[in-house]
């Protein structure tokens, strides 16, 4: 679209990236607005796109579909207006595994399809590693696809299923159905919500007056003031109609594998994940980390935002002060309207300022969550030795990322990940700092609360981008040529 | 102005506000993609709009003036390509304290004259507290005024000055002006900077190449990586032409009065004032109220962004654990844009979460800059309580507010400021928390390296806003009906 | 769609309205821009959405489909250059007969679907007759829809066809349709054009060096300097791929129906139909109505701006002095942007002017090209005779419109059209004028080139809207409720 | 200014070319409503910008000027609710005379000054031909403007009058000033018309209600529904308050010039001067130029749409048929948004297309109102020829244009206009057509009422564009080396 903002950001191309949120609410007068509340605390899990569909009974269903932030996209009363009704789903996206180039419109979720019997708008976090395969069937049958995400697939099978109400239909077709996926649907009554067998992206319930809600995390319950009741099982259907929640199982039963990486990073801190706050796991993930590499410093400093809790939990282990050392500009936002090539090339001064007459001579811990491509750390690098560091201790809150997620998180190809081609001494040397430590997998594994660290035998969580240990196989991947990991 | 966002950030209306940011540089090539960067980081001094003016001696002089962010209004080709040259200046607002409802475009500086020798524009951070009468001499002598702002007399009179050279114009003009000033002015050939005699407002110099910048903060500096030279001493007047800077001494001399809420809050935290980071003056702040104002707790916890410095300082002198139990929204922005009723009264939801989780049953000392109306302090133990929290503690690194500033600062009137009507302990009571602390004036001065605390004969910095102690008499103000702090 | 404008035209609810205009082109460099010239061409047949879609071999197929007129939506190189390629095609809508309410983006053509053999896309001028039970059979067996379009069940039933390649597909598709349809497709190599078995819409063929070109009139083949080569038959079907031309006749022969009103007032004047221009047609009518209806007057003035060939035919043919009576702005346009109460209640007068120095004390002949509603024809006779006209006639170049149109062009519900519920006379009456004469249906048929009239056994055109005869049942309509002319 | 749409219209580099229209009202609740109106119907003399400025007792002075049609700038509520107010006046405008580019928002007027004793807001349809020397005198006595336009001369001038109150002010300012102007202007109070001695531009009062308007045209009083009551006197000034009229005469008394090209071509052809439409003096200028210059042809066609009146009157002088050779796209707009160049090339095909059919074999008589440079009548005799005419004879309804306008007309400079540098006779072999005929000056004069031509030793109008003879010396442009004609 040649109407989208150039991304100047430069941390945008070294992070792995949560692709979408999803929420839901019915039971609630102006449901569009508590979703556009929804959506903006989840915003961090999508920045590009949002869309909202809602049911009214006299005028039907209305959809948005917008660029944008929620704050600017799903605010204003000439939106919201459009949107009525008292049951509805929003979704916020990054960007779809399967889109080449830039997103259109006809690509932004909910997608929505009128059957014969009424009706119905999907939203869905994950991917579906079967989608090329299971598209190319439904075309050669005459389905006419919208968009090039991998999610319409579902709405297709569910047009083509025989069954005679909308719930079993999506059963139908997400038993076709291979990958990740949390889903929040609606028809005109029922609000859904399903997890895959393997409960891969989260996906939680809340409460709300006579309402109920379902939310990719937490901190979407707290901004509407909603009660958090419970995750959504693993493998678990919930249809939510006449105020009642009624609990399907359409799979297979399974042993769950949440993604890992929510801990580390793709959650908000604030909220919840099996009944501890996000903060406090990476503020433990700081604490290991100081126990498995520790260094004489002067200060601890986080690369911000991400790696502040861990840098918390590092300094009050290790007893070297906190301190803000990198400060990030407020008002950077995630975009420059098309900037001139030379602001353009400010990269990472746009965003990140280091606080010279603080570091001026000292040794630093810098505490991050993750390095990817390693071109952010480099400039960070540059940027506290220019301002006169002493010495720079970069210490990483999770384990080497060396192979691509395929279950709904942005990664480079697996060629473009550092410690996909160097060793930890590699990287380095190549990052050119005074010492470089990850956390272990074991270490990761203890400080989100499993005690002895990874069952190697089988492990609690996925963890794929580590180990290269795929739980479902990314068959459109193997299919385009995608090598899985030598079994040892 | 119909067009304009409402703001919907529950503590716009609970700070001081910075009202303007300046900045200009001489000797570069693209003078206008500089002055972005260096308006995009003194953002924080104003928010609502920007103008940048550069001359270009093919083309003359060029302006833009816009509403919204630097980020935004200042980086697209199309704006910046209208703005061709090496010298320029820019300015960045809030709101003047003249003006009565919105601003308009109009008011949105540098103000451009052009006069018998030639065009000058300059852009002014402070307050002119004599602008009303000045205003009215000018009208009745056949000026006409084109904005509401105090700032535009400066050029009125400069016009009217029988001086050859507009150096000397400017002079003629300053020595007329009462009030806070911090200005950046260029000719076609020159960049001026100028401080008042108390240089109240901040101005600091730096080198880039063979070319000059002057600046509001050092941290605008940091962005073009531009060297620090120095700071504009209070009345100094400095011209820049060929490369070289001279220095003038246009005014009577007298006893610098720097704001001392620099400090507290309006720089950034990555800025130098005085040799030292305003991170590491702020954290000295905690520390000074951690000793001023202890009190037993688990965890010590900043109301984000502002208190963080102080809260990490409190922590480490208390040695009690800094956590993150606030969480900021990342992307509430300022604004949302005409949100619908409902959303509008989410308030402080919007932008900040409690880390439940986290809270749950803790004695929680939060830790603020200051507090000014109340309204968001309020909101604030609310959120803790409802979160479960066991005691809630407030201490504020600043005196009271109890007086409004005349000097450039966007304040309430005197009768809304919490602390002009309640003694202390109302406040606590009225804020219903277990207990509130704030700084003493002098915990704040040796704070700010004054070993003694402050000098009640001749205070070291401008603190009319705690002290009501006004360094120049706020004349305008008084013939309003503004009543002085009675005489001791 | 909230932000579309408000319509004040007030001639706007009082004309029938074509609802389409298509324009296809293949073998030329940039076709995006000859199909934005086509489309600006075909303007007058709708105002309200545009869309192109183009196909390059190397970045596949594009489209951009956007409110507005030609000359804003399709111009800018920021959009052009969305669309590359040598083949493409575009099309201008007013609103779909299906559609309730406000026009969608999604509704908005040319229609695309991804088949097993390829892409394809298709406009549609004209309006299918049994979409609504198509659409009921298309969803049951697991079609999506995207849009309330009547035209997309063409690309569902492609979709599903079992042929081997595209046109022979759209053949499959168009011979279970009913209605009439004027359609440009393409697919990645070839345009086709098709008219349904009746003609009832205008298409026709052009050639523009080695490449060729499809329009709905000849006026967009002369805006790109096309060559006008022939019609299109009725039935037929061409394919056009590698340069050369093939026909083909898919359907059963039929005796051919142009639709009459394409005469009156949907095609442009300087477009020429059967060899001649529309507008000597209209003069020509003009003619007969002066031999017809004559009387005594001062001046014959058109309604401006369809009135004025029929009024200089009149004029002519009587020898009463033809006069611009009434002033249309020309700033009108068709909108104005959400006027406020008391400028959307000045209606005509917005739009026209009368002469008053001219018309004060003449008597007048107002020639126009059709009543519908009769609104307007009043407020028309008040401004004249508040100008001080002696005397008003009307003289319609139509016969009496008394039944609605479901061939593509929109046309109020029955009850709505003046002459479905009163004779001439009362008409006349209602009106206020002096004297009212509408053409004869045979003399329309004179002046439009049949010698005899209309041939009442087997009239040479579709002129249901005059007689109430269908060419074609309307079975949807029916099923709605809609009840034919009795037979007499 | 970067937003400006580039105008693709053909003919207006060849044409001369109104600047300005005003408007004002008092005395109507919803003022601005009214003015908008009437701006709209003024929209012919200026299509680039607009400003409307009323008065609020209330709120004050308000103001809104923007880029645009007024159908687009002035209509919506969320800008007309920001102008409330009983009395106010209103502008639109082409470009400045003395502005270099493209004009910027601060050169749209009304223009605003706040005097001692309140506010005033001027608007100005003219040209004030010894701006350049009075600016300089003012500059150096300290005003500073804001515009680059002659008419905030005016303003400043009156911020310097030592009169006690703004009607005397303007009067001193006006007789300062030489050259064209008519003013409408407004203080709280009073709404005040002003021609200059000559009355070179026209100025009508009308009555609505208990409210006056005055404004460029009577086409402006009709669609507010007011009654024409009488055209200000040349060297008028008249203000109304309190429902009251009063006429000063401030200039001294001169013989009136009224500009003759506003018969030709300048007010809108319902507009009545002088007791008869426009309409008829240009059909009467065709009566005349048929007697001057008799042709044996088929058809005569207008050129669209200003030739139409002439070319009514050619026929019905002639007997030969009228006839719509050349028709224009109602949907040109003057703009094309930012084109392609392949469209942008395509030029006055855009615009125009010629009736083919009907043309083919004809020997036709194209009716223009004038030539400026000639462009565009070549342009449009190939089109004509192309489209297979015989025989193509201009006539055309003015004289040679051979001389710029000073006084509010925008002209290209003496050397582009065509008839500065030919003969009649060079001018056709130039243009390649079959004849060429100007209407002499004397025929001219008849058809605009004086029965015995122009009176050379005094002439009963401004015809400087066609004779060289200036009633008003243009000293500024002799200042910058125009020379005029010499002396016979």
């Amino acid at each position: 679209m040649a109407d989208l903002p150039i991304s100047t950001n430069p941390f945008d191309d070294d992070k792995l990236r949560e692709e979408c949120g999803v929420f839901g609410v019915t039971g609630m007068t102006s449901a569009a607005n508590f979703i556009a509340l929804g959506l903006h605390a989840l915003q961090h899990r999508g920045q590009e796109a949002g869309g909202i569909v809602t049911h009214d009974p006299e005028t039907g269903f209305a959809s948005a579909r917008r660029f944008g932030l929620v704050r600017d996209a799903f605010t204003s009363e000439s939106v919201m207006n459009t949107l009525p009704g008292e049951i509805g789903i929003g979704h916020v996206r990054y960007s779809t595994a399967g889109s080449k180039g830039a997103t259109q419109i006809r690509d932004v979720q909910p997608f929505f399809g009128e059957f014969a019997m009424g009706g119905a708008a999907i939203a869905h976090n994950g991917n579906i590693t079967n989608a090329d395969a299971l598209r190319k069937e439904l075309i050669e049958r005459g389905s006419i696809f919208q968009s090039s995400s991998d999610s319409e697939c579902i709405i297709h099978l569910m047009a083509r299923s025989l069954q005679r109400n909308i719930p079993e239909r999506m059963k139908d077709a997400l038993r076709r159905v291979e990958g990740a996926f949390s889903i929040v649907a609606m028809t005109r009554t029922k609000l859904i919500g399903v997890r895959d067998p393997l409960g891969v992206r989260p996906l939680v319930l809340g409460k709300i007056g006579d309402g109920w809600a379902l939310a990719s995390e937490t901190c979407a319950l707290d901004i509407i003031g909603a009660e958090f009741i419970r995750e959504i099982d693993p493998g678990e259907m919930v249809v939510i109609a006449n105020g009642e929640v009624v609990s399907h199982r359409p799979f297979e039963a399974k042993k769950s594998r949440f993604c890992i990486f929510e801990h580390v990073y793709f959650s908000r801190p604030d909220s919840s994940l099996g009944g501890r706050s996000v903060y406090e796991t990476r503020s433990a993930i700081g604490v290991e980390l100081a126990r498995e590499a520790p260094v004489d410093a002067d200060l601890v400093c986080p690369v911000p935002d991400s790696g502040t809790p861990a840098a918390i939990g590092y300094s009050q282990e290790s007893g070297i002060p906190y301190a803000m050392g990198i400060i990030r500009n407020q008002y950077m936002g995630r975009t420059f309207i098309e900037p001139t090539e030379q602001i353009r090339n400010m990269g990472v001064r746009l965003k990140l300022n280091v606080n010279r007459a603080l570091i001026r001579g000292k040794r630093v811990i810098l505490v991050d969550d993750s390095v990817v491509r390693g071109t952010t750390s480099r400039k960070i690098k540059e940027m506290i030795l220019d301002a006169g560091a002493a010495e720079v201790h970069f210490r990483i809150a999770s384990p080497p990322t060396a192979w691509p997620c395929f279950y709904g998180v942005d990664t480079p190809q697996r060629e473009k990940l550092l410690a996909a081609t160097m060793s930890e001494d590699e990287m380095r040397e190549h990052l050119g700092v005074d010492s470089l430590k990850f956390i272990s997998l074991d270490g990761l594994y203890r400080a989100v609360g499993e005690a002895k660290g990874r069952d190697s035998k089988s492990p609690a969580y996925c963890d794929a981008c580590f180990s290269g240990e795929y739980p479902v196989a990314p068959s459109d991947q193997i299919e385009k040529g995608f090598a899985l990991k030598a079994a040892e």
